[in-house]
């Protein structure tokens, strides 16, 4: 049997606090998840960081103290964290969790891992399009230091087709900041994907990253741009679920969304704390766009695309009059 | 003098019905573009083909009825046309002009020109992402035949800095489908483009392009998002301006808006017919998304982008259970 019709769910989590134990948020998570299986979820989306405070907000200069917000080695050996992949298999809903990798030769990522409804973790991402700076700005409240402490993502954007008798998805997973790359989206659409799953923790105000009309309300509309546009190119169903709230005395934006292919808003989070978002979702839906408007095969012009991969930053184009 | 701030209009024309003589259109369009410069503007900006009837509508077997369409030759030294450059320079205001182009060699594009507020054509665009087929399908009250009376645009995507005397702009030229394509949006932004100027002619029903839920809301949708998403992507002011209403029996969507770097509207037009709008805007205010959020040369990973430019088509990705 091939499940293209399911209810998946979106879990949008409150804030986690630096004080808050590991194996306390584990407890609400599968908690949370339990709750998301008993609404019919076959699989749900965690954010991003989704153990942990936000820790890229501060600087801090003890490497141990850093690697203290990481899970070191293979996850699916984690103590803390193994009862998560348990309740996958007896609930029966996969899951979709963010959070700070620490490799065995030390490496470190910020990573989502897909857990399948056997418990399984059957794929892995790690975040392209790191957002920040390597080095603390002086005199600001909250730094985004997430190019000091993680490097750059190097499996690409890997599309992973789950098992029909679970979902019969063709998954892409996306981290925060890469929502707002239409590259992103389009390289995993490229390969198919009908369901893009993504997480984030994205900050109500702070670095003028957005200028002189920056406020939380311009932050949520760029959010939801990122991912009812970037489902419509790419004619994919979107879960994008944030960890917002008040964390650490650092505010962010709530605003977790379903949306169709059609680029239509299906489910949206109406609190800025622990909510379940869920929807049934229909796949083949994806198939009218990839057919049509969006058949690439028919659409596309790669011969004009140069630039895309040759050039990293812009150039300018100056005035030959 | 460098001018970055000056106004912007956005020329929205109601249909242009088969039976319109040229000479007709183009007194009409001057009309508009001394209306545009009386509201201060420096540029305005005409739809898709704007002289002619969306006539992709239509299967026509004669080619000598095809070409009627077309415009031949050197546009600059076209008689019906030429009062059109002639008023730019009258009236101190530039503009942007969609027009079916007949090369002296023989070949048809689906053309965009940029002309100067000395009458000067200063810059070419020919539309890359053309829909539609090349056949007619049969049992259908209207055509989408693009593929079949254009080539493909052959120019790229080619940025143009304009005098700064007139107005400082890096401006990309995109016409209709092509707004849809964040591949393009980017190609421009790579040459440092601050300005997306864009006019549709884009149908309010027909095809089933959008599955079960189209209809006219959902397409106004899908035209806003193009827009208003790449706009913020690329962080830069972006120019939509249909050509609407019942033309030859065809209903079009209105909808034309000018937008921000933060992908907010700043106007929209409120009619679906003739319609200027304007907007004083500030190029500068595209500065700050370009060095913070979308700093490409900090934040793109062009080294994973490589399926952009090496794949046309999507593959598919199989379960590997």
């Amino acid at each position: 049997m091939s499940v293209r019709k399911f209810t998946i769910a979106g879990i949008q989590l409150g804030p986690i606090q630096k004080a808050t134990p590991k194996t306390e948020t584990v407890a609400r998570l599968i908690k949370l998840l339990k709750e998301a299986s008993e609404k019919g979820a076959k699989l749900a989306v965690f954010p991003e960081l989704a153990l942990t405070s936000f820790f890229p907000r501060w600087f801090i200069e003890s490497q141990e103290e850093v690697d203290s917000y990481f899970e070191k080695g293979d996850i699916t050996k984690n103590e803390v964290v193994k009862p998560l992949f348990d309740a996958a298999k007896e609930f029966n809903c996969g899951f979709v969790l963010g959070y700070a990798e620490l490799t065995d030769d030390g490496h470190h990522f910020n990573t989502y891992i897909l857990v399948d409804n056997q418990g399984q973790l059957v794929q892995k991402y790690r975040k392209a399009h790191l957002p920040g700076f390597d080095d603390p700005t002086p005199g600001i409240a909250f730094q985004q230091l997430e190019k000091r402490y993680f490097e750059y993502g190097d499996l690409g954007f890997p599309a992973y087709h789950s098992n029909p008798e679970w979902i019969d998805a063709t998954m892409g997973m996306l981290i925060c900041n890469d929502r707002r790359w239409p590259e992103a989206w389009r390289c995993y659409a490229l390969q198919g994907m009908d369901l893009c799953l993504n997480g984030y923790n994205t900050t109500a105000n702070g670095t003028a990253l957005f200028g002189a009309k920056e406020n939380k309300t311009v932050r949520i509309h760029h959010s939801d741009l990122s991912t009812i546009s970037n489902a419509y190119f790419n004619s994919c169903f979107a879960v994008s679920v944030a960890k917002c709230g008040v964390e650490d005395e650092q505010e962010l934006i709530a605003g977790s969304i379903i949306v169709d292919p059609n680029g239509l808003v299906i489910a949206r989070a109406e609190t800025e704390d622990d909510e379940i978002i869920t929807a049934e979702i229909d796949l083949d839906e994806a198939i009218n766009g990839k057919k049509k408007m969006f058949d690439f095969s028919r659409h596309r012009r790669p011969e004009l695309y140069g630039r895309l991969v040759e050039q990293k930053g812009a150039i300018e184009t100056p005035y030959k009059g």
